[in-house]
């Protein structure tokens, strides 16, 4: 197989290209851990929606910080550019290299630095599964601020790298509050300590935070200090109906009202995500045919008081008529079913065909009106049109399916979509990043001094540009920095 | 009087001097508001504690954001310094110029843009009061998402300029999770438009992060996008007295695990604090005497389920002997009677001489040991050694009074403090920052990689170094790029 030069219209810049000498070095840096046979290296080249594919020939996969500063020193002297990957569960092509870079994975910095039981804070290295770490602060009565549907297999690190959000945001905040430090390898394999554990400290500028959300383009993280909330003693999820989008938000303003401090998730879905669910994945909805479903999660320190919130508020619900039908558990098997109607759209919508995935931000009064717009501009040219997220924090995920991918289908959505979501000042992306397929659309959502400011950090942080190229920042021609 | 050059061992940096053309130019541009009489100008020259003063002969008080636009693009161009100033409230003196650098006051920037209801996004120009904000969202149902003794004074611009803590932290965490969006003023007069009202936007690195908490060195904040939670249905403080502070730390584990999700505040103060708001500020304990204090505060939005989860909680506190004596409050007068306790001890300090400040983040565990340690060490040469502070938050405020400044009690406590907090791998300045009196310490809490990566930012941003110069970045001596 050729080296390509252009790929979706990009074309390679002038890195080196992979030689003999660098895979011996890297063969004696990393021994049985410099990956080169075709079949071990392919799976780390494609992404997980299959969307994206690369052609790197090397998978690397230090295990310690001094491995991979050593590793990006090497690349930063012969300007060979480098794909940094965690669990590569990311939607936008973040993970993946495009061309030939180097694949640095976490895979193997998987261990637990400390952990404080007292206040909580868990210092990893970035490589820890997130599921792993949630049930290792669990035993000892905390849990991850964050959960998301790829918990089984995202990385910490790349958790932070994208600043995921996810489940439990609603309730626990962003990582940009819940991450305390950051280790962080600069382009150059200079190591950028900010690995503290304090819950405050105004000592200068914030540097972490640059590389929360910087999707492996300004360093590449290794081990992270975060602050994990308290295990709540309980927890109950209601999944209800609710006849229409208004009542959703209805229902969303009168449980904020009533549960207060314990509500943990509001996410909402409408009922083509159930009938994909159901059809796909063999789950079974819970309550009667609803245009939208609504599942509440409420997480307390007092069963009983929480209960008697969680029944003040449905019997307030249902007597009002904004739900219609509604089941509520409270025991632990019954709640992961009920919750895996929610989180496991996204694998039952990769049945479908090819899917368009958009996940936007927008004044929580509009969130649905995009759908519908959508729907109605689509007709039958797309298979489905469907509509499910964070409702609590105004965030969207749309999604658009096709037998196969078509280039006319993709030009009636975008930049529609786009559009749509700048005249409502959202963002057009919320919480999966721009990565390689979204970054030509920053504008939408970002002023231009903005960017240039930010091609300005990428400029002094990564001079050469190796690190993770192609993505998150615009590319030249439009963009150039001049 | 001359204008000094050296002040403070600081030698002034080669900015160009006000000239008379220059007055006249912001005379033209800010009609009234550009202030010259030295009356007048005085006051913005000193800060609050009155332990630094500078000499600037002009305060400038623009009103919209184009008009500081127009004062940086000038000062840029004449290579002025600037001084931007808030509420004049911080403690490090970073909000007063240290030699005659022009100051730019917020004062008259005090508008409300917009406030959503639903979502409780609150969007305002930076120089709003924090109390009038607070006042306003709560006629609406919510509240601020900090609060701190200066409310009554202090910009809101100038709290996410110094990314302040507070009171509220440990329930509704920092302002980095909770600032949407910044419009900043860059030193060039550009204008950065970061000014979003969403929850989430992953479309490129979050720029305003890095204004957050940077004193005003690398732009001046001119408008704030803030999430405002709603306001609580309950609220209730206990005020509890503590035979050690071993039982103090207790009490908090205790507390936590009962209160959960309700608890919004655990501060606590030793017995010289209270001996000094009772002397000086005619206030009185509530509780028999006691070595240590303890204030708690709930937040629920359900007062008969937040007092049983209290009761219980003190019940069990008082029959396990982790507190000896204690009071309730639950109507807003004997709440805030009791917080008064807490909050004026800043005040209370300033009447007994001078005083040494320390704001120190440490593992909650040794928070108290500082305190012994310095009062060991300092004898009888200091008047008073107290510690109070966010216990919640691993926060102490550490303050050392004697009669007058003196030098060589100077040197007993520094470095000897910073040594101390640095073993312990703590902050030097949790939340009160920087500024000009505690730069050049900056390396207790940071490694020197991340100060050069400081001075990098701070090159680019302010190439010409006129925004706040001499404060929160240590002077090139030591510390240079080269």
């Amino acid at each position: 197989m050729g080296e390509p030069v252009e790929r979706y219209a990009v074309r390679r810049l002038p890195f080196a290209r992979l030689g003999e000498r660098d895979v011996a070095f890297f063969e004696r840096l990393l021994p049985g851990r410099a990956l080169t046979a075709q079949e071990e290296v392919k799976p780390f080249n494609v992404d997980w929606l299959k969307s994206v594919r690369g052609c790197s020939q090397l998978v690397l996969k230090p295990q310690t910080t001094a491995e991979v500063s050593q590793v990006l020193r090497y690349c930063y002297e012969k300007n060979l550019a480098v794909n940094p990957q965690g669990g590569n569960t990311g939607l936008v092509g973040g993970s993946v290299p495009v061309f030939d870079e180097i694949i640095l994975s976490t895979a193997l910095m998987n261990q637990v630095i400390s952990f404080d039981k007292v206040s909580g804070i868990l210092v990893c290295q970035a490589g820890c599964v997130l599921e792993r770490l949630n049930e290792y602060v669990e035993e000892q009565g905390f849990i991850m601020p964050l959960d998301l549907g790829a918990k089984g297999s995202c990385h910490i690190g790349g958790n932070v790298a994208t600043n995921a959000g996810g489940l439990r945001l609603l309730r626990y905040g962003s990582l940009r509050g819940t991450v305390l430090g950051l280790e962080v390898v600069l382009a150059d394999g200079s190591v950028l300590d900010c690995l503290t554990s304090l819950r405050k400290d105004n000592t200068g500028y914030d540097l972490k935070q640059l590389f929360i959300g910087s999707e492996g383009t300004l360093g590449v993280i290794t081990a992270v200090s975060i602050l994990c909330p308290q295990k709540p003693k309980a927890v109950n999820v209601a999944f209800l109906g609710c006849q229409s989008f208004a009542k959703v938000l209805e229902t969303f303003t009168t449980c904020r009202a009533m549960l207060g401090e314990i509500l943990s998730a509001y996410e909402f879905m409408d009922e083509k995500c159930m009938e994909l669910v159901e059809r796909h994945l063999k789950l079974s909805s819970p309550v009667a045919d609803s245009p939208f479903y609504v599942l509440i999660e409420t997480s307390g320190s007092n069963s009983s008081h929480d209960e008697e919130k969680l029944n003040n508020f449905l019997e307030q619900a249902m007597a009002s008529g904004l739900v219609t039908d509604g089941t509520v558990a409270t025991d632990d098997k019954k709640i992961k079913r009920l919750w895996s109607l929610r989180e496991r759209i996204t694998e039952a919508l990769t049945h479908e065909g090819y899917v368009y995935k958009y996940d936007i931000s927008l004044p929580v009064g509009k969130l649905y009106d995009l759908v519908d717009d959508m729907r109605a501009r689509l007709g039958q040219s797309a298979k489905n049109v469907v509509g499910y997220g964070h409702l609590g924090d105004g965030n969207l995920h749309l999604n658009i399916t096709a037998e196969s991918y078509s280039h006319s289908l993709l030009d009636a959505i975008e930049p529609f979509v786009y559009e749509w979501t700048a005249r409502c000042s959202g963002s057009i992306s919320a919480e999966h990043g721009l990565g390689f397929k979204k970054k030509q659309f920053i504008q939408y959502s970002k002023p231009r001094g903005a960017v240039v400011l930010m091609q300005q950090f990428k400029a002094m942080l990564d001079p050469k540009g190796i690190l993770n190229p192609y993505k998150t920042l615009p590319s030249a021609p439009e963009w150039g920095l001049c």
